[in-house]
């Protein structure tokens, strides 16, 4: 069996018109009561409980998964369990869509190629978030993995992101010099792309300028409050696609009720509905 | 019990004229045959039995130990344990010894807070080591943890790091920027560090101008190649002190056979000795 091609999955997805990404940012103290397993059950296996619940009534609504890896390492081995169990059950349920690990990792490069072991051969994701503070150099181990998207953080969704993100480099804001890296110098086996926080459309449409074709994660919809339509029109390349919009809290825990999994599926729908339209 | 504190814990080993920080980098790959347990056992046990050697062997050279997550997440919830494990190794054979871990972590400030869970509640680290680029307001969950130190990359020790954290920010070099920020804005509660390769004493030294006694982490002699007086002098702050040494490689993989924790030892005690001397 060739290997899973992030991008070639994605491009499929897209095929479908399938933007969303639902992130499985699985918070445990945020889980239902009605999630819990019916024979009780630990944490571990109560978020992976609920985890299977979303992605069985979202999987085919999304062109991705995204689990965030800090509300899975906060519990440890058994979180980290919960973690490589959850994107099985994807892999099993759902073989066509990419899962994006949002692990935002960064290291020099002995350090890295550790990381992709974690990430690409032990997790099994198809992507995985990184930052771009050490520079290009040290991403060599995540770049070499051809099959693999290396998502490269460019303009964050957090209020205070300007503060570094913004800082004007000999004319140009910092934001747009990594942007274009990730799409040229970093990209030569054309498995980059980059992320910007869909609360920022302005920036996302001048990144958009930028990268070309490349895609783009964006985070920040829903809870975030970015603006949909804008995001949409903001994100899409010149075929009308390229993007991904990630929406975590506002669909996995849009009811903490016995309904949390039909809810979720009503909020993707809406959701996958709306990118459609303001495409 | 109060809780310990980094800041003290570390100030207590400077006293002792103790800077050597021992990374405990344990790449299964490398640990030796007779590091494995007499029993036999899996991945993470071997990981363990190596580091508790190791551990035994240099814990009263070293003012902290450092291991890197990402040699441990590379093995799953099995590596997992085992740095959970090794931590509280550290916390019972050496509890004046504060650790360090190296994870590298950066995200917005409801993900950071799982962040803070998963490295300081779980693993029960002393510090971590974050990454500045989504700026000072997301690291906030961090901050707030007042008696664990947030080391906060500044320049980085791999050949590449000047791509980014060379720039030219309105006259002023990005890590400088970066050096000030967390010398100031983002020190409210006095537990802001910085990390700076040993690779450039030069910009070592600028850093120091520019952060005052706040405690540099500094990696990169050894395998590296940094220049250990260098080092020093660009390092210490206005009382000698202030900074922390890591060596990881060259100390832990020193040899490959029954001879490891004797000639880590050995290899650490050199360290030690050519930092003191270096003051």
């Amino acid at each position: 069996m060739a290997e899973r091609n992030f991008r070639e999955l994605l491009e499929n997805q897209w095929e479908q018109d399938k933007f969303l990404c639902v992130g499985l940012d699985s918070d445990f103290e945020k889980v239902p009561e009605a999630a819990r397993p019916p024979a009780g059950g630990g944490v571990g296996e109560t978020i992976v409980s609920f985890n299977r619940a979303i992605i069985d009534a979202t999987k085919d609504l999304v062109c991705a998964f995204k689990p965030n890896s800090a509300f899975y390492e906060s519990h440890g081995d058994e979180g980290w369990k919960a973690l490589r169990e959850t994107i099985q059950y994807i892999n099993e349920v759902a073989p066509d869509v990419p899962v994006i690990l949002d692990a935002k990792r960064g290291d020099i490069a002995n350090t890295n190629a550790a990381y992709t072991a974690s990430t690409f051969d032990h997790l099994r994701a198809d992507a995985v978030t990184v930052q771009p503070y050490l520079g290009g150099e040290p991403l060599a181990p995540f770049f070499a993995r051809k099959d693999k998207g290396v998502i490269v953080l460019c303009h964050t969704s957090n209020p205070g992101a300007g503060e570094i993100q913004n800082l004007m480099v000999e004319g140009k804001l910092l934001y747009k010099v990594i942007a274009h890296l990730a799409a040229t110098k970093w990209n030569d086996n054309g498995n980059c792309c980059v992320m910007v926080g869909a609360t920022y459309p302005q920036e996302l449409s001048e990144v958009r300028e930028i990268v070309g074709d490349m895609p783009i994660l964006t985070a920040g919809i829903g809870v975030q409050d970015g603006d949909l339509k804008k995001t949409v029109q903001a994100g899409k390349d010149r075929r009308g696609r390229g993007f991904i919009i990630n929406a975590s809290r506002s669909v996995i825990f849009a009811s903490n009720g016995k309904d949390f999994a039909e809810v979720a599926r009503k909020k993707a729908t809406e959701l996958h509905g709306a990118i459609t339209n303001a495409l």
